[in-house]
């Protein structure tokens, strides 16, 4: 399937519609997911028109882990864990709701995540995930 | 924690245990996972001693979504998807189980995931694992 510009993630890479940012670079963007499963629930994105791990080019592999380490660090300091949840859905099959890739980082473990509430069930109040966000962003 | 030789995926990657293997090349291994959540639960790990995806060195990023990208694909070819699931968790807190970083590939979706078999609570008949194998492997 040809890439969808019109996503949502596409739509925040471009800055038209916002997002909570926790961290930047030329090849990745990571931010705060607005149906978090559990609280510090947020995303890493490359910035490049990829749908699925599928169509991730040579050398954003690379990008995508150094940001999921920087990020994921700072959860682990943030929410004084050691416990990190990575996943990513690739394809509607899977339970892909956004078609542009993106890892989901959780502060986690995996049973609670699988007890615990499913992706995309409620939304998250925006003035409490800004709170979360900045004890992440305090963390890196 | 530093990193333990002993743990069964160094263990494969020495060729002192045995794993039903799917693909290899210089940086990376895919084999069954040998408790499967669903049919074509497969992993893959890189061949370095990194416990987890905050030990994984520059370079093997790019090399594991390779690897993920070759076996993911003939996962969806050998089970009729287009939905492909990948996790890895790292920590005991998240609920790592094997000390050296793995990526679970699951052709299924979170939902069925999470309403299904936990992770490590079933050993799989190793004879039925291997015509599993081979239906990816003919896929690649």
């Amino acid at each position: 399937m040809a890439y969808d510009n019109n996503n949502i993630f596409a739509k925040i890479l471009r800055g038209e519609i916002p997002a909570i940012k926790l961290y930047e670079d030329e090849q990745t963007l990571s931010f705060m997911d607005i149906m978090p499963q559990v609280e510090g629930h947020c995303l890493v994105i490359p910035k490049v028109a990829a749908e699925t791990i599928f169509d991730l080019p040579a050398g954003y592999g690379d990008a995508c882990v150094a940001t999921v380490q920087k990020v994921g660090t700072a959860l682990k300091k943030a929410f004084s864990t050691d416990g990190i949840v990575i996943y990513q859905l690739n394809g509607t099959d899977a339970g892909q709701t956004v078609p542009h890739l993106h890892f989901h980082l959780l502060p986690t473990s995996l049973g609670t995540l699988m007890g615990g509430r499913r992706h995309a069930s409620e939304m998250a109040d925006a003035d409490q995930l800004k709170i979360v966000a900045q004890k992440i962003i305090a963390a890196m």
